[in-house]
């Protein structure tokens, strides 16, 4: 299935503001708890393949190479839901967690350092 | 008050890996819905604001200028809580949200452009 196809002939890429790297933040959120897992980046082809194969796959700025989450860790992202932001140049993630979803084992990447501001 | 003080002698600064345009991605969190509200950034000045006056503070990319949210249109957010994520890169701040986040009138940003992603 294309992305066209996925999106009913809207085109997606046609509204996305890709950063000057050509990636987009994508923020993962559990659809279960409403817990914000992590944050990722997504090119191009990661958001296309994220859209249309109902798996969250990133672009990896440190290792330089797509990373769909789960396939070495078993920690898998099945989609949800999906929106763009009011400027296209963010996309919130919906997803089935398989596991935790950060690498420290913590279930959320934001459960590992908590910090103290002064509330308003 | 310091960020040191806020953050019980912890220097978070410390801690946190700015891009290369000295900017930290933080996701907006409501505290009472869960929901996502927005993804904006802050740079150093704009952390320690926000953590030591219980007001959101980001630095605005368009504008190159500090922007407490809420100052223009009233629509403030009052911090409750924040986390770093696992390798520093990204916050995660909850917020008591004062009318709509997103300049479209909308509750969230995230609310203007649902996709219809393959689900997984």
């Amino acid at each position: 299935m294309t992305l066209r196809q996925a999106q009913d002939g809207a085109d997606v890429l046609d509204r996305v503001r890709f950063d000057a790297n050509g990636l987009l933040p994508a923020i993962i959120q559990e659809e279960s708890t409403k817990d914000v897992l992590m944050l990722g980046y997504m090119d191009a082809e990661a958001l296309r393949r994220t859209l249309t194969e109902g798996r969250v796959t990133f672009w990896s700025r440190s290792r330089r190479e797509y990373w769909r989450k789960g396939d070495t860790s078993g920690h898998v992202q099945h989609v949800r839901g999906a929106s763009l932001d009011c400027d296209g140049d963010t996309i919130l993630v919906t997803v089935h967690q398989v596991g935790p979803a950060c690498h420290t084992g913590a279930h959320a990447c934001f459960d590992v350092d908590p910090l103290t501001p002064v509330l308003g």
